[in-house]
C-alpha cells in the first residue's frame, strides 16, 4: 500500500487495516496480549492506563528537572553549564539503565552576551530594562548614542525611512493577546528576527524591539535574530514591554528621545556540544524508530526550566516509564534531547544528517517544546491517515484531558522539522500555553513555574503516544 | 444630637433624620433643588449621574497621569523628581482654577538606594535579582559575604537561632494567594518590616526576604522596613520570589549556599517636601471639610503609576469634575496629595498637626491608595451611622458597580489613619486588587498597568461620595 493510497482511506478503514494486520504473537514480557482484531482503544487501554497511573504517581522528572536547573542554571550553546548539564543527564540515563545512552557530537554557535545596558538620556535619565538579542553584534565600548525613532511596523518604517538615518529604531509592536499564543508569537517575532536588518537598510545605527511577550513585569525577553547578508550588521536588543511603551509615549508627545545602547556581545568560534540520545530497543523491529524529544539547551537568562528543560525531561521520563514498567514495544523508542535549538538548530540538523540513511525507518518524531503546562493533546505533521491513527491513540489520553489530536497549524516543532521535511511523520505535544510567552526567553523561566502534576501528565501523554505508535503492527502511515 | 445617640439609630431612621433636617434653599448654581423630605438616593440621583457621565467621558486624569509619570518618573521622598512632580501638579491645579492651591511644607526622610547587588557564590555563581528595602543601612564597600540560612517564619528562626550567627538570614515566606490580597500582605509584610532586627537579634550579618508579592517574573519588590533600636542595624534587601525559592531548594538539598550582598544605601538628612492641597470652597459651611486624597510620593523603582499616582490623580480629578460641572457643595471639598506615605507618613502627620484645631470640622477623609483598578465601593472607618449614610450614597454608584460599602477590615488607609485616630470618619476606595501585589513597589508599577476606564470609574466614585457627603444638610455622623 502506498502512502498516497493509504491517505485516501477513511479513519475507520485504517483502524481495521492496522488491527487486521497485527501479528498474532505480539505480546512480550509484561505487555498484555491484545487480540488482533481489536481497535487501538481496546488493545492498548490497559497498557495506557498503567503508563498514566505510573506517571501520575512519579515525581522523578520533576525532582530531576529542579536539580538540573538549580545546579547548572541556564544552558546556552557554547557554555560550560550546558555541557555539564549534558554530562549529568547522560550519567542519570545510564543509572536508569536505558539502552545505548550516548552524547552525539555537534558543533554549535557560541554567542556570548557580555555586559549590556540601555540608558535613556533625553528627555530624562533612566536605566531601561534591556536584553540583547542572540546573535547580535556588540556596540563600540562607549556605546551607540542616538535619537530614537519609534515605529509600530515594518510598513511604518518604510514610510518613515527618511527619518531613520543615524537613529536607533525601536519597533514597538504589541503581542496580540486576542489570538492563540503561538500565532501571535509568529507575527510579533518577525521584528525580533528581521528588525535589525530592516533598520540597517534605512541607515539606523542600532535596533531595539519591544520584547516579544504577552505579559511583562519589566522582564525583557531575548531570542534569536538573523542578519541579512546584504546590509550592515547593527546591534539589536529587546526592551521591557513597559519601557518600549514609555519611549513610544514620549515620541507621541513630541519629545526628543535619546538612548545610549552598550553591548559587549560577540560571537566566538563554534564550540563542541552533543545531542543526548538514549533508547529502549524494540523487541521485533529494533531498526524502526519512534523518536521522542525536546531540547537540552536554553537561553542564557532564567533557568530554561520551561523552555525546554521540562519538555526534554518529559520525553526522557516517558522512556524511563516504559522501561521501569517493563513495557518494551516492538519498535525502538529513542529519546533525543537536541542541543542548540535556540540559536542555530544545529542539533536537529546533525541528527538528520547522522541518521540520513535511516529516516525511512523513522516511524514518528515527537517533540515537546511548548512548555509543560497542562497537556491537551498533539499536533500532527503528516498525512490524514497518520492523524487518524493518532486520534485513536489520543482516545487513550482522554482521562487526563490530553487526547485532542489536530493538524499542526504553525508548522512542525523546530527540532522535528528537518525530519518532517524528509517525510517522517511529526508530532508536537500541545499544552495550555496561555502563560508560555510570559516567561519564554526571560529571567522568569524558572523552576517555580513548573507544576509537578502538569509535568507528570505531559510525561504520561508522551509515553502513551510513543509506546502505542512504536508497538502497532504497522508503521504509522506516511 | 450626640454622636453616641446617633450611632444607635437604625439606618432608615438616619436617612429620614438627615433628609428632614435639610435646609429648604440648598440648591446653588447648577445644583438641582431636591426637596427636603427625599432620600439621598432620590435627591442626589441627577447630580451623581452628571458626575458619573462626565467622569466616564473625560480622560484628563489618565492623560495627566501618563504625562507626570513619564516626565518625572518615580517620586521617592527627598528626590528632585518628587519635588518637580509636585511643582507640575500645583501648576496644573492652578490652571484648573481650583481654590487655594498650595504646597504645604513637610520635612521628609531622605533615603538613597545607591548601587546594590547580591551574588550567589556557592554552590555556583549567579546574579540574584535583588532590591534593597527602604531605610536599610548599606554594607561595607566589599559587601557582606556569608553562608545563608533560609527560614520560613520567625518561629523557625527562633528554633534555629544557633545556626544564624554570622550568616545571612533569608526569610522565604510565601504570599498567601488563597486569601484576600491585603490580608495576605499584612501577614507577609511583617518579614519585610521586622525581619532585619529579628535576624540581627540572633547574630545574623544581613537579612534577605522573599519579595512580598503575589506573582513575580524575577521582579523584586521594595518597601519600608524598621530597625528595633535595641539591636544592631544590618543591611536588608528583597530577592525576586524565584531566587528566594532557589536558595531554599538548594538548602533543602543539603548544599552550602553562600551569598555576597553589596548595598550603598544610606540615609541623608531630612529634606523639604510638600503636601499638595487644593479646594472647592463650600457654599454654606466652608469651614467644614471633606478631604479626598492619595499620596504623591512613590518608591524609587517603576513609575509609581499605580501606587499611588493613579489614586492621587483620581482624587484630584474628582474635585476638578465638580468644579468643571459647577457643582459646589455646601461644605468645602479639599484634595490632599500627601507626601512621604511610603517611608515615614510625614505628610499625613503634618496634615493632622497643621489642622489639629480644625479636625472637629473634618466631616470625612477619603483615601484612594489601593490602585485604580475597577472600583467596587468604599471601606468605612467610623460609626455604624456613618456607614449607613455611606450606603445610601453607595446606591448612587451601583450603575458603575462601585457602590459596595463595608466596614474597613484592615484598619484605615495609611494617610487618613492619623485623622481617624482623632475621630474623623475615614473611607478607603476599594478596587479589584487581585493584581495589586504583582506590581506594588516594583519596577512593574508603570503607566501601562493603568486602565483608562477603571481610572475614570475611580474618579466617578470619589466624586460622588465626596460631593454628596459634603453637601448633606448634616455632617456625617461620628
Amino acid at each position: 500500500m502506498t502512502h498516497r493510497f493509504r491517505s485516501l482511506l477513511p479513519p475507520f478503514a485504517l483502524t481495521l487495516l492496522v488491527a487486521g494486520l497485527r501479528p498474532g504473537s505480539a505480546a512480550l514480557g509484561q505487555v498484555p496480549s491484545p487480540s488482533a482484531d481489536q481497535s487501538i482503544a481496546i488493545r492498548y487501554r490497559d497498557t495506557a492506563d498503567r503508563l498514566i497511573d505510573a506517571a501520575l504517581a512519579d515525581s522523578t522528572a520533576y525532582q530531576r528537572l529542579g536539580r538540573m536547573v538549580d545546579t547548572f542554571g541556564s544552558r546556552l550553546s557554547g557554555s560550560a553549564s550546558l555541557e555539564r548539564a549534558i554530562d549529568w543527564v547522560l550519567a542519570e540515563m545510564r543509572a536508569d539503565g536505558l539502552d545505548r545512552v550516548r552524547g552525539e557530537p555537534v558543533m554549535v554557535p557560541h554567542w556570548v552576551r557580555g555586559a549590556e545596558s540601555a540608558e535613556l538620556l533625553e528627555p530624562r535619565r533612566y536605566s531601561l530594562h534591556v536584553l540583547g538579542l542572540g546573535g547580535s553584534v556588540g556596540t563600540p565600548p562607549a556605546g551607540i548614542t542616538a535619537p530614537v525613532l519609534v515605529v509600530g511596523s515594518f510598513d511604518e518604517l518604510t514610510r518613515r525611512a527618511a527619518e531613520a538615518k543615524g537613529r536607533i529604531v525601536l519597533f514597538d509592536v504589541p503581542f496580540d493577546t486576542t489570538v492563540a499564543p503561538f500565532s501571535a508569537y509568529r507575527a510579533a517575532v518577525q521584528y525580533r528576527v528581521r528588525g535589525a536588518s530592516a533598520a540597517a537598510k534605512v541607515g539606523a545605527k542600532a535596533c531595539l524591539i519591544r520584547s516579544v511577550a504577552s505579559f511583562s513585569i519589566q522582564s525583557p525577553h531575548t531570542g534569536v535574530m538573523h542578519y541579512d547578508s546584504t546590509v550592515a550588521r547593527i546591534p539589536t536588543a529587546a526592551l521591557g514591554v513597559e519601557d518600549a511603551a514609555l519611549l513610544h509615549r514620549l515620541q507621541d508627545r513630541g519629545q526628543i528621545v535619546v538612548v545610549r545602547l552598550r553591548m559587549d556581545a560577540r560571537t566566538l568560534p563554534d564550540a563542541p556540544s552533543r545531542n543526548v540520545v538514549a533508547e529502549l530497543r524494540g523487541t521485533e523491529r529494533p531498526d524502526e524508530v519512534v523518536v521522542v524529544g525536546g531540547h537540552i539547551d536554553s537561553w542564557d537568562v532564567g533557568q530554561g526550566a520551561m523552555d525546554d528543560g521540562g519538555g526534554a525531561f518529559a520525553a526522557w521520563h516517558a522512556l524511563r516509564l516504559m522501561q521501569r514498567l517493563g513495557l518494551r514495544p516492538r519498535r525502538t523508542v529513542r529519546v533525543v534531547l537536541w542541543t542548540n535549538e535556540e540559536n542555530g538548530s544545529r542539533g536537529s540538523l546533525a541528527y538528520r544528517d547522522r541518521y540520513a540513511g535511516d529516516l525511512g525507518k523513522h516511524v514518528l518524531a515527537i517533540e515537546s517544546d511548548n512548555g509543560v503546562f497542562a497537556p491537551s493533546g498533539f499536533g500532527v505533521s503528516g498525512s490524514d491517515s497518520a492523524r487518524a491513527v493518532a486520534k485513536e491513540v489520543g482516545a487513550l489520553l482522554a482521562r487526563i484531558k490530553a487526547g485532542t489530536i489536530e493538524r499542526e497549524t504553525n508548522g512542525p516543532e523546530a527540532d522535528v522539522e528537518p525530519l518532517v521535511d524528509r517525510g517522517v511523520p511529526g508530532m508536537g505535544l500541545k499544552v495550555n500555553a496561555s502563560r508560555y510567552f510570559w516567561y519564554h526567553h526571560s529571567a522568569g523561566d524558572t523552576f517555580d513555574k513548573i507544576d509537578a502534576g502538569d509535568l507528570a501528565r505531559c510525561v504520561a501523554a508522551l509515553a502513551v503516544m510513543a509506546y502505542v505508535v512504536a508497538d502497532l503492527p504497522e508503521p504509522l502511515p506516511r
